[in-house]
């Protein structure tokens, strides 16, 4: 049995009570951690210019937007909340293949829960299994000896096949039906991280959201698709990495979990910036030396971190995502991150950017991506030094169950009423007593 | 300037007009070629399948079904008129690339032509700008050293670019926007050839053609992209392609057209089994050898013939298509090709398959991919040999206007009523005439 099919069949087979408390309470940590985002991001401009050119085409307005009051079709539902919750990079990530693996799946549930009433617990395993399975394709390909071209944006890649999985668990696909699936997704497989820096980063993995949705519905109705389709001859392993280990894809399944691997973003901007931002805080707080007394700042970070967010200039907050001089400044002046700083006027605070320009970086390439060292020199000649062994939010350092509530009311506040945002993260918490999922959007879509 | 805005100004500056009359006459030719797949695969399994799982989540129906008397939205429109159109794969073949360009880019015309009047002038521009479009950046690709890897489905790849391109000049986006539509759809571009075999193959093409019309309606309406989303570091080239040539995109564009070097299938099949097909069906129609006559047949052909379509004994007509060892027999058998052949109930015919396991291939690098040779032993010991230096279709051996209509009058035949058939030829090749593109789907769209 090839290893799509194993996967398919846990998929279908797999029983949320079984599953160990540690991963369905993990399960729940990514939800929080996630549900947030796509509520902060729906009045974004990237939300309104999307929304206006998707609704005229929508079918029966049967799914909710999440922190918004229209309503859509489940299909653009996924896709438009998928979006909304990337736009400020702040949801998840599985460090070892740096995808993103909540926004499509949880995407692709909120967009059926109204259409296929699924409890609380269904809800959350569908969840589970698509996290588990997307970090597992992921891991597959990168464990390729070239490792995975960084073009590529992973979350794209494997995000349809875990949005799949969840929405054909709800939709209670057979095995074979759920490998269909599966393929069909694989089959539609995409994402450039050329896209990075602009508004299309944000529409990459919500077509994954959207694609997992139409291939699980195509599957349902029984369209075929190949029977490997990740790791066949020409399946999609073979166009993302040389020598992909497929086994990695079924190894210790149902008994070791990708998904405890999975980390929270406690800063909104590329998770190899985080690093160096944590010890930027970290000598902020300590020292508390006043933003205009830094005369210079030293970086080391991993070579990644420069490779993929090293904008020294970034001309907005999407172009600062992507830039560690833009957030370790922000660090080093406020002394605290939260959402509100992810802001274009941010990026054009005179007082930032002041500190932004005395940061130089240097990529050390025996660092692990969660390391960084940060060394700042004031005006009277002190130098601060901090090493960062591993960042906040990393798996060694993983935020409490406080922190991730935290997290969720900064990012709901002045878009939720502040009842209903306290109401959802309640419900949240109690998703595994929930009779039906949907209550999730009674809370999160915006007032009507 | 860098190769994807040359093509966006170009597209948005082309006038009909200015294109040379050979290219203005090619696309017709390439439209009239293409027109009659999507109405003979309206009835297929494949679509109905697709259909009944889209249908529910149809948006406003503003758009035909090609062959069929539904209407549906138009994005999804797209979508299944270019599934059906890629099911017999009997469109066409830019041999260099291997990719079937028309499909995607008509599919999101038609899909567009109730809803945005345009002439018959306008659509056969945009037509020609997003093949000569998808042709290009797929020579581009293929230019690279290494070769693009055969496990990409490449039509898959550029085809949202071409729909893009195409959708994006009738929906009249400025230079900006155009680049913005092709960028959005090159962070889409997907497809394996693993789905090659089964139904999802189908869908590669057909999703392409959506995420044309997708990226065209985000790019109106402001969704911002990459400047350079193929061409870049961390664009849609490198993951294709080791080494790139992306100056293909541009060298002489608008004075040399790819989309004069678009074949039109005259068999149902892979084209790499064309050379092949064309000797048995010389041979058979000088020599008539009884097929039980046929002891043993030799081919000789490309490597990329036995790669792509090495299928020795395919389950079904899909898998059909990927057997040259399958038609080689069919066209030894019946003395001709005609779309009824492209059945299941061929694939098991005993005669056919009797002569089917007579036949052995062998590769020949040296071949061209149109090059092959065939001989042919009989049971009095006599033995036909016939080289095929080009194939029937291929560059150098066009079909003429005449076998398109007559391969465009077997495509519907017993789908349209005989007299809507023979108004869509008339209709297709006085297009340059028509005041309103929409007349297409008056006559092809199926009676309700």
């Amino acid at each position: 049995m090839n290893e799509s099919r194993i996967l398919a069949r846990w998929i279908v087979d797999s029983r949320w009570e079984e599953l160990p408390p540690a991963v369905r309470h993990e399960t729940k940590r990514a939800f929080v951690n996630w549900i947030g985002n796509p509520i902060w991001g729906a009045r974004d401009v990237v939300m309104e210019r999307t929304l206006a050119a998707l609704d005229p085409f929508s079918g029966p307005r049967e799914a909710a937007l999440l922190g918004r009051p229209e309503r859509i079709d489940p299909f653009k539902a996924a896709l438009i909340n998928c979006a909304a919750s990337s736009i400020a990079d702040y949801d998840d990530t599985h460090l070892e293949t740096v995808i993103h693996p909540t926004g499509p799946a949880a995407s692709a549930l909120l967009a059926l829960a109204e259409r296929h009433r699924m409890s609380g617990p269904e809800f959350l395993h569908a969840l589970a299994l698509a996290i588990e399975v997307e970090c597992r394709v992921a891991k597959a390909l990168a464990a390729a000896p070239a490792r995975v071209n960084v073009a590529w944006y992973m979350t794209g890649v494997v995000g349809g096949i875990g949005a799949a999985a969840s929405a054909g668990r709800v939709l209670g696909l057979d095995q074979d039906r759920m490998l269909n699936a599966i393929a069909i997704a694989a089959a539609r497989a995409a994402g450039s991280r050329e896209t990075h820096g602009t508004m299309a980063k944000n529409l990459v993995a919500a077509c994954a959201a959207e694609d997992g949705l139409f291939a699980a519905f195509l599957a349902r109705a029984g369209v075929l698709a190949p029977e490997a389709p990740i790791e066949g001859k020409r399946g999609l392993g073979v166009l993302v990495a040389d020598g992909a280990d497929y086994t990695a894809m079924t190894a210790g399944l149902g008994q070791s979990f990708e998904l405890m691997r999975n980390a929270y973003k406690p800063y909104p901007s590329g998770i190899v910036t985080h690093a160096a931002i944590t010890g930027a805080l970290e000598l902020a707080r300590d020292h508390a030396p006043a933003p205009e007394a830094i005369r210079a700042v030293r970086l080391t970070v991993h070579p990644l971190c420069l490779e993929l967010c090293g904008r020294r200039a970034p001309k907005d907050r999407i172009e600062g995502t992507f830039s560690v001089y833009h957030w370790v400044a922000v660090a080093l002046r406020d002394r605290a991150i939260v959402i509100r700083q992810f802001s274009d006027a941010t990026i054009a605070d005179p007082a930032v950017i002041a500190v932004r320009d005395r940061i130089e970086a240097r990529a050390e390439p025996h660092y692990r991506r969660d390391e960084a060292e940060i060394e700042l020199t004031l005006a009277d000649g002190t130098i601060l030094r901090r090493h960062v062994d591993h960042a906040a939010g990393a798996f060694e350092r993983p935020p409490s169950d406080a922190d991730l509530d935290a997290k969720l009311a900064d990012l709901v506040e002045g878009v939720l009423p502040p009842a209903r945002g306290q109401a959802l993260r309640n419900l949240c918490w109690r998703l595994d007593d929930a009779p039906d999922a949907a209550a999730i959007l009674t809370e999160a879509a915006g007032a009507r």
